[in-house]
């Protein structure tokens, strides 16, 4: 499986997407990436831009098996900054959950997984592994490294989050690519350059986890929707 | 303000306390610690058994200001354990928030933080800081060094973790209560020992945190009650 970052294909700038990517040459390049899974027997995630309901797009990744299959399409849902909001419409949906070689997977966008409550909807559809495209910008460290890290030992499940690094289209990214299991640990880490990153997975180590400290099952759905229901609206 | 572990006036372990403890005496502990808030001109919080509606006991913990004025009670709605779950019933409330000299401050205790959920209710509730009393056991260093740290800075608010340290009736906690700041950082930090920490907090850094990046004002709460809703029952 290989995990790549938001928009990879394309280049992350928002606005510059908006006024020169050519949305038609879209399907093409979606044919080219299943050429790529197929070729090489790897499944593959990739973010670009997918259309929206309402006639605009949603920053979109795909997850594509060994046979250039896709099996999870997932639309993101916590834009980021008024650069995402001129250029993109925001997704509504829950991540799906698939089965990928026997491990339950999810995917999720950036800025989502900063949002407690996305994990979650991941982890309670039974995710043992969330693959997170991401375009993190230098300066905020503490969204791997600590939050990320967080995700995982709070849902006990794998997060991999995979960033930009170096300058482009104006934008300066962290790099700092991790992959987190689901004790909180550093199964892997990039530092600031252009990296890939090994990790190895399994359901076992999960299921290890969700037996030490059940925190999905001591979880209290009924009482936070109460809570939810009842707050000063914000 | 001086925060102090759960339990601490009678010791945490919840199967000693169900047997031994004479619960008729609690009030005058707590009048006692009334006192000490008095004298010493502090605000101060302790954790204590309290009365339920069921006729059992919650752990409990109790804000009061530098008159010993009881400013704010919270039970503990996630209970940890078979221990706690014979000696103690849960509690179902939201956490309350309150003023305490202008910042506005609310109460969890122990394995209640550790769920996003619950410092969420606090934070949609205008809490700036979190006092959370706690009995955590050693080998658990990922939840002051990691979820603490995520806690604060997904809800951008400030908590202070007070643990327990050293050996007591055969529990063996891990002390390193923390105190972290609204963008995660450590602000203060124990070590295994016994240790009074120090931190300073401000409404101001609360503030710039938030401007810097909106996450309460960007959750989707709506989405979250959907999709908890749609979500398998497990």
């Amino acid at each position: 499986m290989l995990l790549t970052p938001e928009l990879f294909p394309v280049g992350y700038a928002p606005l510059r997407l908006h006024a020169e990517l050519d949305f038609a040459t879209l399907p093409s390049i979606r044919e080219r990436l299943a050429d790529i899974a197929r070729t090489h027997g790897i499944g593959l995630v990739y973010s670009l831009p997918a259309p929206a309901a309402d006639g605009g797009w949603h920053i979109s990744a795909t997850l594509l098996d060994a046979h250039g299959t896709v099996l999870l399409d997932y639309g993101k849902v916590h834009l980021f900054g008024e650069e995402e909001r001129k250029a993109f419409s925001a997704a509504q949906a829950a991540p799906g959950v698939v089965d990928f070689n026997g491990i339950k997977t999810s995917l999720l966008i950036c800025y989502d997984v900063e949002f407690p409550e996305s994990v979650r909807a991941a982890a309670t559809r039974g995710a043992e592994l969330l693959l997170v495209p991401t375009a993190l910008s230098a300066g905020f460290e503490t969204v791997p490294q600590v939050l990320i890290r967080a995700r995982a030992l709070e849902s006990q499940l794998n997060v991999a989050y995979a960033n930009h690094s170096g300058h482009e289209d104006g934008c300066d990214f962290l790099g700092g690519s991790v992959v987190a299991g689901p004790d909180g640990s550093l199964l892997a880490a990039a530092g600031d350059g252009a990296a890939l990153l090994f990790a190895e997975i399994s359901t076992e180590r999960v299921n290890e986890a969700r037996e030490q400290v059940p925190y999905l099952r001591e979880r209290r759905p009924e009482l936070y929707r109460e809570w939810e229901g009842s707050a000063p609206k914000g």
